[in-house]
């Protein structure tokens, strides 16, 4: 599959030759601004402008129509009015013409009749099989000098370099090129999407992931075309054995998809956002919430090795900034590297008497190159460093130009990132600008630095993570099957506590002890069956919130309590709902109290079955402290899915409290991973609680809820 | 008090002549460039170089020594070694000389001999009465035409400008201006405070409060001299009611203050930072986190007009930067303002009919300077909308130009605040000169201007704020002195239960009902009196956390459980700790439960009585969700601290909870401020849990413990 991508997407990539329908005579104008960069960037093709009124343009021959271009055409830009696209694209398909960019808007994005003539270029494409950029879109640059191609109407080529762009936005584009030529970054594939009425970022990251002149990929995206598609790509490329690819991302706005399902408790934390949190950590894609942020972190990855750990070394030769480095880089989850004394030693005999010798190494205003080149010589040697941040104040002592030399070197003979902060902007270019020459990122303040790091530090982890699989527990799914089937047959939408237990055993969860008791006698018989105390809870296809009901009694402690309660508990409900049918009580075990967990699932429309975790209790819900994560998961995920709220120190056994078994909560939801794979049926599954005891002891489930989708 | 510092500091900003002692004939070398500085930025007053060794130094006549200087000198700039400081500054102290900026280094901050030097400094600057900058600094400017002082030795002067700089760092002052010159920002004051042996960062901010040329005042901040000196300047620079001027703070590294108080449980939570955290919120001063943001923060309130409050209209002319821009401001608290339906009428009839509407307004890429013009009239004539954040992307249609030159003429006719973001560098410089000569701030990405707006939007609510005092409850003082008293007589250092509960009854805080009891009957005869069911605690000075010895019983319902409960508690403390001199047991009222809440003081050495309110349980512990103030507290502080915490809005009936009663809340720690207030002797003090109830039913302390001060 791959290299069918990379054949059809060479025609837009690597075409011999290209076809301009709708180039134009008039200087300034988008059919005119595209040719012009086509042959200003040097293109390594040949270019034919289609324009039935010209008979050249800037001095290149022009033909009537695309028909009567005498040779062969492997890319149509298109530069005509959208109602004309279609037909434009008939022709192309004649002309056995492989891939179109359609620079035109006055689609999809003005709706209404834009959005018909969308449909219909996707009719044409399809019936092709062209691969199509846009539309509504800036165009494409490919940098390669094998094709050396500008097809886009902006005022700037990006140079050179090994990160790709994929943008949803046209106007970013342009922003983005300009930004990257003062920043002196270079970009090896730069693609504005447009509408993504053909190619999506799918096919695109497909391509680039192979492509051998990308090593980073950006992208900033609006909304994903297809969620699990995407993941499996980009998993696939962060993490590839040979040659793994950062992929950075900046998602704006935020989707609509979990308002639908903030019916259910689940729901309701399962935000819109969230979930593409959980699809980019499933796929370790680093998101960026700024642009800034982006170029931040592109900046790094581009040109530094990646750090083999989270030890940083701080080197300054001015306090205040150095305290500032140090600061944000903790606070980003960087640890500032412990020396190894021989470091310390030998900092101490190349130092001035009044230099801080530890980390932060303060160098003080009077540094010289010579003490720049022997710290960051002793530094990058210390096995305790993996990486290291070098902040250089311009003051009277200061040659900045020999001191950015020293750090070129130094940098270039120990692979470890190196990231720089020549503070200021005049006293200091001459050294921003050796050190961009020579691949050393330079950022404006410490901050930028230690966060580009921090990210640098969670993609090492990325790559070094266990590579788990899908657990695939046998379990007894025919009778979870026969549960559900039966449900449906009765026209319900839920299922009954006691149903869903049973759909919960077949799978193997630690549900608590229960029986379901048509009247007083058996209740007693199964109270005493399970053992003293228990719990009476209301079984009734038409009571969804028992508690509501007054149809719930807890601690029974002998028969009477059980037959008292069972009155009490219809005569509630009753009172509630004269017309509830009762199908009975369910008898369940006191269970011992635990910590309180909540596990559930919400069925997204787009994105299928998303699994949540957190921990039980108002705060965590007025905190919002859940994760989630889409089904299935791998084994780390159900781990990471636990370690990562902010509440998780508390199961480590936070303050004399005891450590919780977690491993059964991580098997509990693998097993409700398989589940919902399992039955396309479950819309909603709430565990609510379960209850996890000290370590060793497992969990028990207390409370449950399944509920099935309309359809 | 204000007049006089402003006369003392006159000396340093406004000296009608300057001795710069340990000028140099040496071209580079500090004591040079100050000479040159001054002379290049046209200092209004008379330059005397001193040394001894030349006749004359960049063409002025040079003097032997201080002495030697026929005229009245007002300030005396010193750039000799440090070992000669103290020398020179008695010749200053004959002279008459009023102030000094100590360039050198060479004190404190390298220890040993330097402390010495430093001290020596600080005696003789008192002994003659100088004002003094310094040691260890980069110096002062006073762009004021008036005075025209540059006398740093840095390579750039700042150009006029509203904002005064105030810094610990001198390395931080260089490239400061260095970032001022590119961003076009001028300064009123640029002062490197050094080690601020003499002048303090709280001198210096009074002199600022009356400075007219100053607006707005940035600080780079290590540590505060005087944290409630501070306190109280900076709570009347921010909130003057004829001239408020906004304070932006950068605060470097962190505190060991709250480490030592870390035994006690309030005190690790305490953490350093979260106290001046405290202190800056208690004087309405702006945090930032970063140098970036103190930029980005000052380019807005230096040259706009407040915000009247939180509502935002986002102006683009590309979709996914508006994008962008929205997430930000949500992020950032704001609200996307919505618009008088009068507004969208007006705005539908002079955009294209794809553009949209609605807040943020898309102008497409099309838009012209006339769109803009016409839209941000209606948009700033909206009262709905208090302020703007302007987004232009280049585009093939754009004339960057004309458009700013529109946001400049809209700007200045509507008195609102308005941020713009041309994205992109060279395509939009153009724009950005317009807008940056014309006061109008310019940010690199929308992130940065929604970051800005918010912090002025808050400022507009700090200086809204309803101005409330401290509120003076009548207690019985004398009470709780004796109790405190007579602890410390018998030579302890916490005071038991009950003396706890005595003391915060004397300041009527809602204390649950007790009785100390010395034997059983009295036990029974006290639970008869308060009433069953209740607890028993262990009394014993010997016992400080009673749950650890098993020495609470609780929920006893008749005499029997009180008389077993006695002994078994009897038994727990003497089996753990035979010596243990036991006083009785206290008898307690078994508490209805409530909400949980903690409050606790702990006594910082140097910031002295640190308040602190948090919910209870171990959710809040392990996120660290507290609040801390500096006692005493304004009646508006006890309701922020309440406020401001994450899990407030479970206080307020979260999810079907109850609302619960935070004013009693509020009046308790007003109390608490009151009683750690009158008594230096308490060095901590917990109240853990205070029981809140429903709205209007009150709250109960149920645990209490004071510990009183070893001085």
């Amino acid at each position: 599959m791959t290299n069918k991508v990379t054949n059809k997407l060479n025609a837009i990539f690597y075409p011999k030759s290209i076809a301009i329908i709708g180039a134009s005579r008039k200087p300034g104008s988008v059919g005119q601004s595209l040719l012009a960069n086509l042959i200003d960037s040097r293109f390594q093709g040949i270019v034919y402008p289609v324009n039935p009124h010209a008979k050249g343009i800037i001095g290149i021959k022009c033909y009537n129509s695309l028909m009567d271009i005498p040779d062969e055409v492997d890319l149509a830009v298109l530069i005509v009015p959208s109602k004309f696209v279609h037909d434009a694209l008939e022709e192309c398909g004649k002309k056995n013409v492989k891939g179109a960019i359609i620079i035109s808007a006055g689609f999809k994005e003005i709706g209404g009749k834009g959005i018909e003539l969308e449909e219909k270029v996707k009719q044409v494409i399809q019936k092709h099989g062209i691969s199509l950029v846009g539309p509504n879109c800036l165009g494409v640059i490919n940098t390669d000098p094998a094709s050396s191609m500008n097809a886009t109407f902006g005022t700037k080529m990006s140079k050179e370099g090994n990160i790709a762009f994929i943008s949803q936005s046209g106007a970013l584009c342009v922003a983005v090129l300009d930004y990257a030529k003062e920043a002196n970054i270079g970009f090896s594939k730069f693609i504005s999407m447009g509408n993504k009425a053909g190619l999506t970022e799918n096919e695109l990251l497909l391509y680039l992931k192979n492509d051998p002149k990308t090593d980073v990929i950006l992208m900033y995206l609006e909304d994903l075309v297809n969620g699990r598609e995407f993941m499996k790509i980009a998993r696939e490329t962060t993490s590839s054995f040979s040659c793994p690819k950062p992929i950075i991302a900046l998602k704006a706005g935020r989707t609509i998809l979990g308002a639908k399902a903030a019916s259910s408790h689940t729901g309701s934390l399962a935000g819109s956002d969230s979930v593409y949190d959980a699809i980019f950590s499933q796929c370790g894609v680093i998101r960026g919430e700024t642009l800034e942020e982006l170029f931040d972190y592109v900046k790094a990855f581009s040109s530094q090795p990646l750090p083999e750990g989270k030890n940083v070394a701080i080197i300054t030769n001015s306090g205040g900034p150095g305290i500032l480095a140090t600061d944000s880089c903790i606070r980003h989850g960087l640890n500032i590297a412990p020396f190894n004394p021989g470091t310390v030693k030998t900092l101490k005999t190349v130092l001035p008497p009044t230099a801080s010798l530890n980390n932060p190494v303060d160098l003080i205003a009077e540094a010289q190159h010579e003490h720049y080149e022997a710290t960051l010589h002793a530094i990058l040697k210390d096995k305790n460093v993996h990486s290291t941040i070098i902040i250089l104040t311009p003051t009277a002592f200061t040659d900045v130009e020999k001191i950015s030399k020293t750090i070129v070197r130094k940098a270039k003979e120990f692979k470890k990132p190196v990231l720089c902060c020549l503070l200021g902007v005049y006293d200091v270019s001459v050294g921003i600008e050796i050190l961009e020459e020579n691949g050393i990122p330079d950022y404006r303040f410490p901050e930028s630095a230690a966060r580009a790091l921090s990210e640098m530090a969670w993609y090492t982890e990325w790559l070094k993570r266990p590579q788990t699989g899908i657990k695939k527990f046998s379990v007894n799914k025919a009778k979870a099957r026969k549960i559900i089937d039966s449900v449906k047959k009765e026209g319900r939408h839920f299922l009954l506590e006691e149903e869903s237990y049973e759909v919960l055993r077949a799978y193997h969860f630690p549900v608590i002890k229960s029986l379901l008791a048509e009247n007083e006698n058996q209740a007693e018989e199964a109270a005493q069956k399970i053992g003293f105390p228990v719990v009476l809870k209301i079984a009734s296809p038409d009571v969804l919130h028992k508690f509501d009901f007054g149809g719930v009694k807890l601690n029974l402690r002998n028969k009477n309590e059980v037959r008292k309660a069972y009155q009490e508990i219809l005569k509630n409900v009753l009172a509630k709902k004269p017309e509830a049918k009762i199908t009975g009580m369910l008898v369940e075990e006191m269970a011992s109290p635990g910590k309180e967990i909540i596990l559930g699932m919400n069925r997204d429309p787009q994105f299928g079955p998303i699994l949540m975790f957190g921990l039980g209790g108002i705060y965590v819900e007025a905190l919002e402290d859940v994760t989630f994560r889409l089904a299935p998961i791998r084994e780390l995920t159900a781990t990471k899915m636990i370690t990562s709220t902010k509440t998780y120190k508390i199961l480590e056994g936070f303050r004399g409290e005891p450590a919780y078994d977690i491993k059964v909560i991580a098997e509990c939801l693998k097993r409700l991973s398989q589940l919902v794979t399992d039955f396309e049926d479950i819309k909603e599954l709430d565990i609510n609680p379960l209850f996890v005891y000290e370590k060793g002891k497992g969990c028990t489930i207390v409370d449950a809820r399944i509920i099935l989708g309309s359809e």
